[in-house]
């Protein structure tokens, strides 16, 4: 994920800015689209066409499409937490950090309305109104909408899911640790978020990420959703999932190097030689 | 997927149609078989034979397996709308569409004929008309049959899917990318349509694939099921899983080629002598 | 799988049986189980320990864990059908099969005693007498013992899984084909499981294994389940699900090399250098 | 798993303990993190937030990326059990294990006050009294608090599931055996987890770890559950998920030298060439 390669380099910027819009919209496809299925699956279809596993599992595995997608060009962030983390740990250029930001956010809100687009109908059926029924298919609440969490709870949660997002990222894109050869990096990737959504997707709906949650937000409110700047209480809460990654983010990245980073050797000539390529 | 070996060439055509029938009909061994056990488990034993999640994954397990069968022959397409891509993105010859096309509707019937027979007694139980309500084993409805989606909403989504599906097949086997290595890419592909079963699956039961919709719709045509033709609406509605995805395969193949395709550079002679053997 | 390694020669047949012993063990104590906590769950805890995917991915982890506990030594056949398949259609030594059978049947019946006694106390709490109610967590009924399947109709569906069971493990461990490479065959050939068990696992409850349905029948019976060898009509029944695989196994063999391995070209020099290792 | 790289020798034991503490404590964030989600989403959201699937899968997941943080520097053992069996037949040094299993458990213990903290608002929601109803979201019960299981019969589960692991774990990593490769070790051993908690999770909740029951216990009996120490029949309970590991890890280990261990060959110097690189 985070090695620029010659051939990033030489494509130039705009091959990479395309990467992580494709890249994102992937992700953003699969990961708006398992919640509509699923939210209104459970209003019109007595939940027969998924679950919370479902969500869990498509989201893991619309990161691992994202990254398979982008990684070559890119580096594969489509996370504009990741992108912070690693200009901040891993020599990312600062230069680059807000057109990758700008392309991530593009490419969540493409996304989002091909899913408003393509559910219309079922949304209109389940929800005639567009509220807090099925906000939460494009945007995160607190305690999802449902558990008592308060903004606060929901800021913290983002905090710590993002630290521990950013920690494994390291951890298996890291060539001095033990990353996962074969080019299947992408795969245990997008484990990480699916074991995130089971064990961390209580507080906040586990955005972990400012650009799946802004992009989605903002072409929810120019569809139709009033309400989609607002948690259940009332309150602005657009900002919780945007700051709280970009502080987990980082965090997680200095655990990494804390606990483990520091601790591994500079590689010789011999370890070179056998590096795995990961994405 | 798309590189035709030289073991194909020397093998013929016949080898390569014989491919496309096997790994078709594996794909739909398990594709049908997994609806069929989830529906007349639904009707006949409380549900407790599988739900959406079982059809998601048995229905990428089924590609996994289908392409593992197929790939090294014939490049394991086992849909025409790949093989229609295929030909206008990346050289397929073009006189070899039809007979693929062939090969892989025929691989489809065969298939659904085994699930027809083996599920006898129990679709019998659950639904002795051989009505709407067990039609959807075999072929696919607008909203699932249940949904308010129309013809329209239906061909959109076949569209939108099926160009998910070409877009990441390019993406995990371009070898100028970065696929999957150590032969796991039939994994990884499978998992593309675990994915958009879950995220993709309200509008019209994502067939994405023409074969896997034709094939099993005549065959349950022929044994039965008098209304197979028409939608719950009493329209003819079997177009729409063939030209949603003949539109949206070439569509998703030129995506890839404007936003990633075209910024990877052409391989040197170091690339070539890395590049994993990817199915 | 079927690879007779130079390693299984000089280990001797002894280490061959210890070899698929533990293998068969290792899939019968995580099958019967999950089985076991599935249906006991159901009955005590609403349900709450695990469902029907539960019993779909275990059998097929388990099988994985199998395969990579003996493949070294035996090739883990792990399966009497495969034992036969691989004599009659890929050189298995004949003189060995008896030996292999006795061996995969004890490691089953070993390992059903041991999940029989480590769900001692739930199964009589769930089943005080020890009847067809939680008959099916060690041997296989018709239908799960609910659906309307008559004896012929779980023949006829033994023949087909164990049939793709065989196909299919040939497609994924014939090196002139795409076999899955970094040693991961025993993951994909759980994968296998998997899908059979999700598609093909409402007529007779996939056992597709003579080993794994014999050996936990007989210590059923021989622990307080006095109905073990018939179903719910009072029929024999315990023949069906070794009769069926042993028939069927070789037909999937057959197929492979009919549509798929009569293609494939005697590999020359370059090709066996380049083989992957897979199990 | 087992091998002492030369990096981590250079690295020095505080880097061992640093990898063992984080690797403990990935796992236990996952892990004590979905059966919060779970149990909570049970009582307050409908059973929305997931189910016993999710419970197996996220420890599975845990245990994978823990393995893939501490991998390189300790060898990832994360677990009290594992670390004694390592000593005991493949020459860990004894001097060592005291401090990993200090490291371990301080790491288990952080990990739960984190998921104390961040599930604080819907666990007083849920179980304001901090009782028996969510103490199982942290330390395990006999029968899962529920199905009438004993002491005893809690220990010989524990026995046999951890006996199960450590056997599995040595097949999975021994280089003569046939290890998955391409750093894909830490995957498959997550999926060892996953088929334990699906097949033998019913009797004591599958602790299999006594840093993972121990260190949790500990924090949340310092949060204000005053039953901890205790099961629901009010008998104490804590040394049974310590004890029971401890014997069960040794005998798997023993079990897998006499089946499969023995009967491998030692390497010659072709063998050393081509082993893989596994954790």
């Amino acid at each position: 994920m985070t090695r620029q390669t010659a051939w990033a380099k030489r494509s130039g910027l705009i091959g990479e800015l395309a990467a992580e819009y494709l890249g994102t919209l992937v992700l953003i496809l699969f990961g708006c689209g398992v919640v509509a299925q699923v939210v209104t699956g459970g209003i019109l279809a007595g939940g027969s066409l998924g679950n919370h596993d479902s969500i869990a599992w498509a989201w893991g595995l619309g990161v691992t499409m994202g990254v398979y997608v982008a990684a070559r060009l890119s580096g594969a962030h489509i996370n504009p937490a990741v992108t912070l983390s690693l200009a901040m740990f891993k020599g990312f250029p600062y230069a680059k950090v807000l057109p990758y930001w700008v392309a991530q956010t593009a490419g969540a809100f493409t996304a989002a309305l091909l899913v408003r687009w393509n559910y219309t109908e079922v949304l209109a059926a389940a929800d005639p109104g567009h509220t807090l029924k099925t906000q939460g298919v494009f945007s995160t609440l607190p305690g999802n909408g449902t558990l008592p969490v308060s903004e606060w709870g929901a800021l913290r949660d983002q905090i710590i899911g993002t630290a521990a997002l950013m920690l494994l990222i390291l951890a298996v894109t890291d060539l001095l640790n033990t990353p996962p050869g074969a080019n299947l990096g992408p795969f245990i990737i997008g484990l990480i978020v699916v074991v995130i959504g089971m064990a961390l997707g209580s507080d906040a709906g586990y955005a972990i990420n400012p650009a799946r949650d802004f992009g989605p937000r903002l072409a929810q409110y120019l569809t139709g959703y009033d309400s989609a700047w607002r948690d259940q209480y009332g309150n602005l809460y657009w900002w919780v999932p945007i700051v709280g990654p970009l502080i987990g983010g980082p965090i997680g990245a200095a655990l990494y190097r804390f606990f483990i980073g520091r601790f591994l050797p500079v590689p010789g000539m011999q370890e070179i030689g056998r590096t795995p390529d990961v994405s």
